[in-house]
């Protein structure tokens, strides 16, 4: 039984409040003990200091910090907190660039501090079954289907339509983050099309032909203009029958119609990334992944570029 | 002393017969024993095969290959290779993308066989001086100027012009193999501007504004417009004067004037390259750096893309 991890939370908005709190009061291996706010916003009454300098000079014992601020500040925030001994959990993505990622997994190697470049879809209840059943099979073909409508997911969200804001590939990186993940080999782009709208500097939609190194195709197709119901699913043929992901991760179907049994057991995604967060920490590692933000970076530089209609909100 | 490292040289163009082929022949660790051609061309009256499955037929004993074929192929030689027990050398690019040389690396690591990534630029005669100096510096800005009319240098290069052929950063890579290799800290991507012409799918021009982790500012301007003069430069300020690299790294100039002494002592780059080629296989380890490309992946990523005229050769 080893003390438990004292976390500052950095960031203090939405996804903090909705996910990041509540999984850490669950946790018995981590306490929430400071906020980091530029507005000086914080939960259950605990100090609130504006940013990281402050927090270290501000004599409260802090072992690590889970940074929730937009990824376009996260580098500086995780350099620093890197630099003061800190181990550092960050949101996806983890990083605006994968050399930022790069240089802070180096640093926090040379520190000997953990860093855990969180995927939060990868803890979705039907991940960790579809993973272990398709392990052991072959795979014929994968389509991966994120259509969802901007306006209800992102209003106003301002900064996701400009360049390294990602556009569609902000919701798609997390189908890439679940499929990296369960299918058993490697995949590579063979050739992508981003559909920019005439007067945004990021994509709305997007389709990306991939192929797996043991030659199977890997179709991914996300749209955010998507109106009625929406899709976040991912469908892989087997040579032992089809295997349906859908809802993000949520709902798992095997060939036979059966759904695992362990769904009301499990934990739900920012539990689970807490828990892993606390296991790297004890065990002195780090868990970096880039291969979700990789194919994004890959999109982009192969992929093909076509205007279509301006989006207003 | 070794036995030679029995190689084949894969895809026989201008690039193989003015670079490869008198490197290799100068370099006494490694003999050329066969060419790998569509078209039946060969050197010296060597065997020549068709593809790789024909040169793993033909009986002839190889121990490694040399792959000078277009990036968008070589994917699937390399890993071909690799199936085969064969070492692997890899022209710049080493992929069309990031996933395709993170998966040759793991195809490489658990076949025992050495992968090498070149950089050739890295071998021109200034860098390793210049990044010997520069390693007890502190640095102060960064300025790369990488500017050549491309109707000159890539003449009728259809390729280099589509998605994923690169544009103007398949001769900026060279620019950032020199420049992640001599510069102290690693550099990061804060803006990046992509001029597109309107009838192309590469850009002609870009201006990336990269900040290293120690807080200086590096500045790279690509023009493929650029008629007159050619400048292919580095220039380094530092707390000890101001270092200059030109004509991608041909020539250096220390502060007070003066060049190092030992330019008429160096191999040149593709002896360069193939003397690392040779080590790396007698040590049993593998040289893949992907810093380069990974900044050029990040720079289609994060940077804003601008219609400028249409380009006509």
């Amino acid at each position: 039984m080893t003390a438990p991890i004292r976390l500052a939370l950095v960031g203090i908005g939405k996804i903090a409040r909705d996910q990041h709190v509540p999984a850490i009061a669950a946790n018995p291996d981590i306490t929430l003990v400071a906020c980091v706010s530029r507005s000086g916003e914080t939960v259950d009454d605990l100090p609130s200091v504006p940013d990281l300098a402050a927090l270290a000079a501000s004599g409260i014992d802090v072992d690590a910090v889970a940074l929730c601020t937009p990824p376009q500040v996260r580098y500086s925030a995780a350099a620093e907190a890197i630099a003061n001994g800190w181990h550092v959990f960050l949101e996806k993505p983890p990083g605006a660039t994968l050399a930022e990622v790069a240089a802070l997994a180096d640093a926090a190697d040379a520190a000997g501090i953990s860093l855990f470049a969180s995927w939060h879809s990868r803890y979705a209840p039907g991940v960790a079954p579809a993973r272990d059943w398709l392990a052991a099979r072959t795979i014929g073909r994968v389509t991966i289907t994120w259509r969802e409508d901007v306006r209800v997911w992102h209003p106003g969200q301002a900064w996701i339509w400009e360049a390294g804001g990602f556009g569609v590939f902000d919701p798609g990186i997390n189908a890439l983050s679940i499929a990296t993940h369960i299918l058993p080999c490697p995949f590579l782009i063979e050739r992508a099309v981003l559909d920019f709208p005439a007067n945004r500097d990021a994509p709305i939609a997007a389709r990306v032909d991939f192929r797996d190194t043991a030659g199977a195709p890997v179709a991914m197709d996300l749209d955010w203009r998507q109106e009625g119901p929406q899709s976040w699913d991912i469908v892989v043929e087997t040579d032992q029958g089809t295997l349906r992901l859908a809802k993000g991760g949520a709902e798992l179907t095997f060939p036979d119609g059966s759904t695992p049994m362990s769904h009301e057991g499990l934990h739900g995604e920012y539990p689970g990334l807490y828990a892993r967060f606390a296991e790297i920490v004890q065990a002195g590692t780090s868990d970096v992944d880039v291969a979700p933000l990789r194919h994004v970076a890959d999109a982009f530089l192969r992929g093909r570029r076509v205007t279509v209609e301006a989006f207003d909100e």
